[in-house]
């Protein structure tokens, strides 16, 4: 058999990682750059996101790597949001009415390293790290990087390039300014900032709070959010608005307007977060953005997948399981098509785009169903029957969250578009009040899926005229 | 009374220029400063797009500086579209029932050079031309621009600044590129491009077509439009995929190329275009792309106006219009807060934003429909009732088309949802077979109005949950 291509693989991230090492199983030669140092050998930057939530999507990425049994073992199961309200009252919305539907809280930096261990024991994959990726010429798929430790500028090149530098892609940036085919190119900004804090662990190692749920403090236009860690603390994500707020990233400026505003909107939070202050105003404040482009490839040399591509907010929890996925999609169309980059490059995006295009969308849905819509007394008759379908009727409903976070056989884009539907007929059938007592809850389903279908006929009656 | 504030003005194109006028008829000083030389006093590129529909909220704009008499006096008003099948039959599709509503062809450079004479009658406007914009001070109101006579820098500045530079504008790629706040931005490119070509006036002066229309041969994919000059000329676009296609710009590299496909897909036209070869080889492609952003605004001192904040493209006939309306709404602004620069910025971008988007994604629904969707019987009889109802019921019915381009009290934003709505109702209405054809008009309108309130409200279910 022939030596497989080279393989120039930028960003060893989540997704690059992922990346690399399946291709490695493939044959290919892997090189793997990355910017930042190993992040094995140092200790972790504060207020980076330091736990992520991982469904079945990710978990299939994981499984295609044969990795998936061991990233497991870094997973704490969540089964629901635990709602808080002002008063510190909690309830349990569970993210499903079927058994065995949870995601999983897991440490981001935990998970990058299984990964980079695993692709230590490949022998076709170079790992390179502190090479920050500065000039790529993306007709022939070499880069220019700049040596953190030495100074010097280093080139590598291979066969052709794929970017997953994330959000902030460098390589997504040479391809913007190189203006020799038209790059449609999107950043979306919420209004809205985050930034991260700490419950730390009880003083047994135990957990302060409820182990097994994403917790969730909805106040309108802000929120706050902890997930579990594995060493027995959470970490917590504030999002505020940056401006023209009572509250917000402008005006909480010191000590005693973050602990009133803490003590106003989030006593049971504040109680558990000792050092509120400090890791307030140690933490960097993040921007929430959506990056959607193409082309991702250029000249069949040059990729961008994961967040270099479609990077979005997150309150889907579907950023990372979104670049696994792109890992699962890649290796189906490369299966197809090896031996022809070009035509894997555009397949991949002809097939892929549309999906991540859809997440990204729903993500931003989810944003302003968390914080406003869960307030809303329709928005709560819905979810309430949609648990009594999912529960009662299990394998006959499932809803908008189930569809993108258990069902990966179903694109986002169908997900979506199903999911927006069911959704619109529900809250119209409860707002017409067609949805009476005396109906027994198959009666009310046939209903729900009657007025969904129709909608879906209506739309594409206009789409496909 | 105190002198009023000086205005830097970038950019003294359509939009730019009426800006200038308006805001020195209110007193302020203007410095008004434009890339390109002076166009009454040099010969015109070929290729760049020289005429234009101007429709009703255009025309509020020149009349609110006093300039829309003189304007029309360059008008030839076009009634509707006239649709050239392959064989060279014509068949004229008005734009309304109503009488009086009509869009008008009209000289770019010449309604340019109208607006820079009345400019040149005010003492309070500085113009000059020949300097392009390199380093705008956002903080500042100050820019340095290059002078292409002389090879110098020069600098200059005001209370405030209004970048007016169209779609590629320096001043919004400052904005892009000045990184102290988060800038929502987006470029989308379609897959086609555009290519202007010219039917020669008749050798008497006169027209060798039909002169009171915009004449389009929709072919699928491609299409070619032609509006009328005062001349007796047409400037005739031609609109193609670059790429991926039996013609396309990529392939269409031959002048017995380029006569083979006009032979075969527009032989009427080709009849009418002695230069054929010659125009479509010297002539420039074009791109077709829609530039969103925001904030349009920074600092209370600088604000992107017309195509510099929001480019479409050209398939609703609305760039030149939008833009006006701009300088309409601003002003509406201005006279509520004057005096104060940040809250007019801000409350303009409020008034305004939800309204040129609207149109951006308008004239991307209308390249779809004026390609693929005449072809479509449902959308012909769709077109042929409306039409009934605009003739027969002309106070009681507004296709979407007449409330765009013929209502300007209705902003684009309710003008897009109202007739999104209504165009899904009479599509769905058809496809369901409910407008019978013992129905009165009058009926029918009712089931129509019944069906689109329906359809407005099921969305606003969801909408304000």
């Amino acid at each position: 058999m022939a030596q497989k291509d080279n393989i120039l693989i930028i960003g060893a991230g989540l997704c690059g990682s992922l990346l690399a090492l399946r291709l490695a199983q493939r044959g290919y030669q892997i090189t793997l750059v990355e910017k930042r140092p190993d992040l094995r050998k140092v200790t972790q930057d504060a207020g980076r996101s330091i736990n992520l939530a991982l469904s079945d999507r990710g978990l299939k990425g994981l499984r295609l790597a044969g990795v998936e049994e061991e990233a497991k073992k870094l997973c704490i199961p969540m089964n629901g949001r635990m709602i808080h309200d002002k008063e510190g009252n909690t309830f349990l919305s569970p993210y499903s009415g079927r058994e065995g539907e949870y995601i999983n809280s897991i440490s981001r930096p935990g998970l990058n390293m299984l990964l980079l261990d695993a692709i230590d024991k490949m022998p076709n994959v170079t790992t390179y790290f502190n090479l920050g990726c500065e000039e790529v010429d993306l007709e022939n798929a070499s880069t220019s990087f700049k040596n953190y430790e030495t100074g010097k500028t280093e080139t590598y090149s291979g066969d052709i390039l794929i970017g997953t530098d994330g959000a902030g892609s460098a390589v997504r940036r040479n391809m913007f300014e190189h203006k020799k085919f038209l790059f449609s190119f999107s950043q979306q900004w919420l209004t809205h900032g985050y930034k991260e804090l700490e419950i730390p662990a009880g003083e047994d190692g135990g957990f302060k709070t409820y182990k097994n749920a994403l917790h969730i403090w909805p106040r309108g236009e802000d929120m706050l959010i902890a997930l579990p860690n594995l060493d027995g603390s959470f970490t917590v994500t504030l999002f505020l608005p940056y401006a023209n707020s009572d509250y917000c990233f402008d005006n909480l400026i010191t000590a005693e307007k973050v602990e009133e505003y803490f003590k106003k909107e989030f006593p049971d939070a504040l109680e558990l977060i000792p050092n509120l202050a400090e890791e307030y105003f140690n933490n960097p404040t993040g921007p929430l953005g959506t990056i959607k482009c193409s082309p991702w490839h250029c000249y069949g040399k040059s990729l961008l997948m994961g967040d270099a591509a479609h990077a979005i907010v997150p309150f889907y929890g579907q950023g990372m399981n979104a670049s696994f996925e792109d890992v699962v999609v890649f290796d189906e169309v490369l299966e197809k098509f090896e031996g022809n980059w070009e035509q894997v490059f555009s397949e991949y995006e002809k097939a892929r785009k549309i999906d991540t295009d859809a997440i990204a969308d729903l993500a931003v849905d989810n944003f302003h169903e968390m914080k406003e819509h869960t307030a809303s007394p329709l928005f709560q008759q819905k979810r309430k029957l949609e648990i009594a379908f999912e529960t009662q009727l299990p394998k006959e409903y499932f809803s908008k969250y189930s569809l993108v976070t258990f069902n990966e056989a179903i694109p986002y884009s169908l997900a979506m578009k199903r999911g927006r539907a069911q959704d619109k007929a529900i809250l119209n059938l409860l707002d017409d009040g067609k949805l009476k007592d005396d109906m027994s809850l198959e009666e009310k389903l046939q209903l729900v899926i009657k007025e969904t279908n129709d909608i879906l006929h209506d739309d594409a009656v206009v789409k496909n005229l």
